[in-house]
């Protein structure tokens, strides 16, 4: 018989896991040995859910956790929590680990095959008190327990979360339905920076309504500590801001020091570089995938960096099926995301103004007004839908929703769109679904297709 | 000063006076006379909101109307209203009127450029008693009102539903939310024949479910009449159902009997033959758009019968561009449809199974089931999609949705994936919005692609 060829994982959550477990699905244990290594205590979770669960809309941390450890372990996985994997030994093909229970114990597992899903870190700048009591991450399921454990014993009901974009906003709604009286300060000029100004300010404005008050063109310069050295107060370069939970959503990095000091080929935002089977550049038995990876964005063939849930679970079928010697790719991403802040519903794909405009793109920008449903049918909710598209040839470069109920994933449209590369004049003869409950009878994107449509052929040459 | 042409409009509802509303949008009254002639007393107005109406959930007539008379009359369009046009007489370039309210007077109305946009009428099979006082159409919102009355008027809680398609169901959920004890007669296997059977059987469990009774297999022979010549019963071969309201939902065909009369082109379906520009085919000067013209189906490449609203709407954009000297076209349709009964949502795009097959088309059928949010969510619910696809090319044919809050406009994605010509496995990569409230972290109709990815390879040739 043959001796099984050795596969190591580094990361256990999504994209990690799922390429295991798609390999092992390939691949019986007499073929493949399956070593995964995971610094945390827990395995394929969804860290997109912890808002929800520290602002109690979602039992926790169980309901979070897609596959357990046994679930694992039962399908011949031999996975090893609470192990970090801390040197990378590409030219003898094995990886060093070190036990975090169990007095820091290292030893080296040689690979045949390798595949790095480290994710990403938070930002955390390093500021005076950032790392006292009571400031709180929001990446890991650890990170989940530790702040609700920290809100329960929060002295007052005044929390401040540093950094108004898709986290930032998520925990303000988090922190609301948990009684407490929120503040988000955000270094640039709006909220949501990953929609263009006029439409972040649409969010700014509704999340002033449901009571969250949010600070602009705030820098924060440091946390204040008080009893115990717990923190107290948020300072920045123009005001303090009392405190008794801070929460910090500024946003991720790729987790890649490893890959880096193994001399792996990192691009501008910090990923891994791969190819299109999520091969790492220039390494045949190597691949990566998830938040620690750069992917191609199919609206400007350039890298980005986008960590998100949905994109390192079809890495990770990718990286998969790829290990096990079949054939799969992941082609990019356009860019969407959607979120909400309580009943505000937030969407995008695709480019911002500001990100055309990086790319050399001439383009024109329409935004309109309408419903989602039929206006005169009950729960017909305003949202506003903006649109860009590109001069001369009207393709669609770019969507952005704002609304309520029914608003947010009606941007999955555009995304299909902009995958096909449609142009806005095709978009307006798209046979979308209508029934008044479900749609005006122009669905918000046609009503913005055809007024992008008009402004392409009035913009001319 | 030159002498303005001559515009005449036959029918004022969506088609015929969105076409009125572009063209004058495009040409000024110096340039443009405009004539538009309706039957009915209004103009504009939804039909596919009457069942709402109906139910209670919408206030009627007046929410209904897109735009009176009195505003298209605001904008210079001649409307006239309970005038019918008798006849067509192309060689003289004029038609025939009938006013309805002024003693029948007729006379002619010449034309330079001729809409016709004369609709659908319901289906009505010549049974005995199926004109009696108490039998309903749902056609316009003179229909919708004289149901209305009919229902406060009823004697008894019993209704009855021939038919059990789109204006069936919901017409089933407007009597139910009325007080009525509904019964549904269809005359074929199962309700929603614009679903595959297993799909349709889901139906069906789930209007049982809501205590509504659906009888398969009925076929009416007869409506009995009692006091006063009003319906008292629904007779089918097989048994009698008391009903103190019947209402027909068994379809329309397209009115097209003056066209025909003039000896304008028909296809199978009854509906008017046009151009991608909607010119009605072989004619210069005359076009026609909405319930009464057959459309391209983009899947098949075949012409349907598919009356809409919706659609209506768009030929109307591109029937007024056109008479204005503009340019636009309509591509086709690939058949999306959605719809609720209650909570259960009911959605399809593309071809059903016995479609594909009469197409020539050899395919794989898969059906997953999933939840529109992410299963820990608050409000997850169950959601079944099936996915039809090419053998060899993997490229989309269908899909159908049932299930509830957050199903039916998903199939929106798959809709612009016909239109583009995707395969399965393109849209397994496709990069639709992910976040817990909005979706599980495989998008259901990912789910299906990737289901039928799998089995198209597994097919092989």
């Amino acid at each position: 018989m043959a001796v099984p060829e050795r596969l190591v994982v580094i990361g256990g959550d999504a994209a990690g896991m799922a390429a295991a477990s798609q390999a092992r699905r390939l691949k019986g244990p007499d073929a493949l040995r399956i070593t995964a290594f995971e610094r945390g205590h827990f395995t394929s979770y969804s860290a997109c859910g912890i808002p929800y669960w520290v602002g109690g809309a979602v039992d926790g941390p169980d309901a979070l956790i897609a596959r357990t450890a046994e679930e694992h372990r039962a399908r011949d996985i031999d996975l090893r929590l609470r192990t970090e994997v801390t040197a990378l030994d590409l030219d003898k093909g094995r990886v060093r680990t070190r036990a975090l229970d169990d007095g820091g114990r290292e030893e080296w597992t040689g690979f045949d095959k390798l595949v790095i899903a480290t994710g990403a870190r938070p930002l955390r700048p390093p500021l005076p008190g950032i790392d006292a009591p009571g400031v709180y991450g929001v990446q890991t399921l650890d990170d989940g327990q530790a702040v609700l454990h920290g809100l329960q014993g929060a002295p007052g009901r005044r929390a401040v979360v540093i950094g108004a974009g898709y986290i930032g906003v998520e925990m303000a709604e988090a922190l609301v339905h948990r009684g407490f009286s929120v503040t988000v300060l955000e270094q640039s000029d709006q909220p949501m920076s990953t929609l263009d100004p006029d439409m972040g300010a649409l969010v700014h404005t509704a999340m002033c309504g449901m009571g969250i008050e949010v600070v602009t063109g705030a820098r924060v310069t440091e946390v204040l500590t008080g009893e115990g050295g717990r923190a107290r107060a948020v300072v920045t370069e123009d005001a303090e801001y009392p405190a008794d939970a801070v929460v910090l959503g500024m946003g991720v990095r790729p987790e890649t020091s490893l890959a880096e000091a193994a001399g792996l080929p990192l691009g501008a935002s910090g990923g891994l570089r791969t190819d299109l089977a999520l091969r790492v550049a220039g390494q045949e038995h190597l691949w990566a995938g998830g938040d620690c990876v750069e992917v191609r964005d199919l609206v400007t063939g350039e890298p980005r960096h986008i960590p998100l849930g949905t994109h390192a679970n079809k890495h990770g079928q990718v990286i998969g099926a790829n290990v096990a010697g079949g054939y799969a790719t992941f082609p990019g991403v356009v860019g969407t995301a959607v979120s909400k802040v309580c009943d505000l519903e937030i969407a995008r794909t695709g480019l911002l103004e500001r990100q055309a405009e990086a790319a050399g793109l001439r383009f024109v920008a329409v935004t309109v007004e309408s419903t989602s449903r039929a206006g005169y049918y009950p729960g017909a909710r305003p949202m506003h839908v903006k649109m860009l598209a590109e001069r001369r040839t009207g393709r669609l470069l770019g969507v952005q929703i704002v609304g309520r109920e029914g608003a947010g994933k009606r941007v999955d449209v555009a995304a299909v769109a902009l995958t096909a590369g449609m142009t806005v004049e095709q978009m307006t003869a798209l046979d979308l679904g209508y029934a008044p409950p479900f749609s005006p009878v122009w669905d918000p994107v046609l009503v913005a297709a055809r007024k992008a449509a008009a402004a392409v052929r009035e913009a001319g040459a």
